[in-house]
């Protein structure tokens, strides 16, 4: 069970375009800042914009530019954006199969495993729900080069 | 992303073992009592025992017990015997790459975004840890008749 590398690409590009001023840039030049697949990040920034993250300019001078600031964007946002919205843990209900489930009246509450499950969950999305872009940027900003280059990068 | 459904499987197995008396149980046997594929299931009984979680049985009435009292196995334990222990995020150093990873000089500490992320899986490991299968037990307890049905099940 792995993240699509599609949230990492997603978070920094967030990130260069706030350095940047907010942007619009192009999708092309958003995949050079890293050596990205233009294509692929293409799908990740549609997401971005599906999910209200980013806004996509028309027009020769547009691309994509940020719908709000770093403080209003957190971890789980991007994370969901991309990866959408399911559960880590999908219960099936084996409980109701087999010989067990033969023998068992039908269930009138959630599995136990399925609840249990489902509490580890939560911990892992209020963990990313507390975390905004902009204290990531705090994080970056402490090496002062940081900015500088992301600009130069954009030229 | 999803975790696979041999978590599930190996979740209500193990929990089905306990409340028959520990086992010995053959793979067969515990396949039956949700109607899974043998098969697979064998091969997440495989992990469990290799995880230290279950012991295999050799003989004729043999199969698999527990190694241990559900209260000495959390959740995150028999997530990882059946996932792994690797990370959701996998950080692929995208920084180092592209225009801005020329322009930038080698990372001297762990990037924000992955440290960032990495806050957020700590939460659901410690979330994962801190709920042991006994206790998913003493849920299914309230119940009454989920114990008898087990026994029946496994006549």
């Amino acid at each position: 069970m792995r993240m699509a590398k599609g949230v990492e690409w997603a978070l920094h590009t967030l990130l260069n375009l706030d350095m940047i001023g907010g942007g619009p840039a192009g999708s092309g030049q958003l995949a050079e800042a890293h050596g990205l697949s233009p294509s692929y990040l293409n799908k990740q920034l549609q997401l971005l914009a599906k999910a209200g993250l980013l806004i996509s300019v028309p027009g020769p001078r547009g691309g994509f530019s940020l719908a709000k600031p770093l403080e209003d964007v957190t971890l789980l946002e991007v994370v969901q954006a991309i990866e959408g919205t399911a559960r880590l843990f999908h219960c099936e209900e084996i409980r109701c199969c087999g010989r067990i489930g033969e023998l068992s009246p039908p269930p009138t509450e959630t599995c136990a495993v399925n609840a249990a499950m489902r509490r580890a969950e939560q911990a892992w999305h209020q963990a990313l729900a507390a975390q905004t872009l902009a204290e990531i940027r705090t994080d970056l900003d402490g090496t002062p080069s940081t900015r500088r280059i992301v600009r130069s990068a954009f030229g």
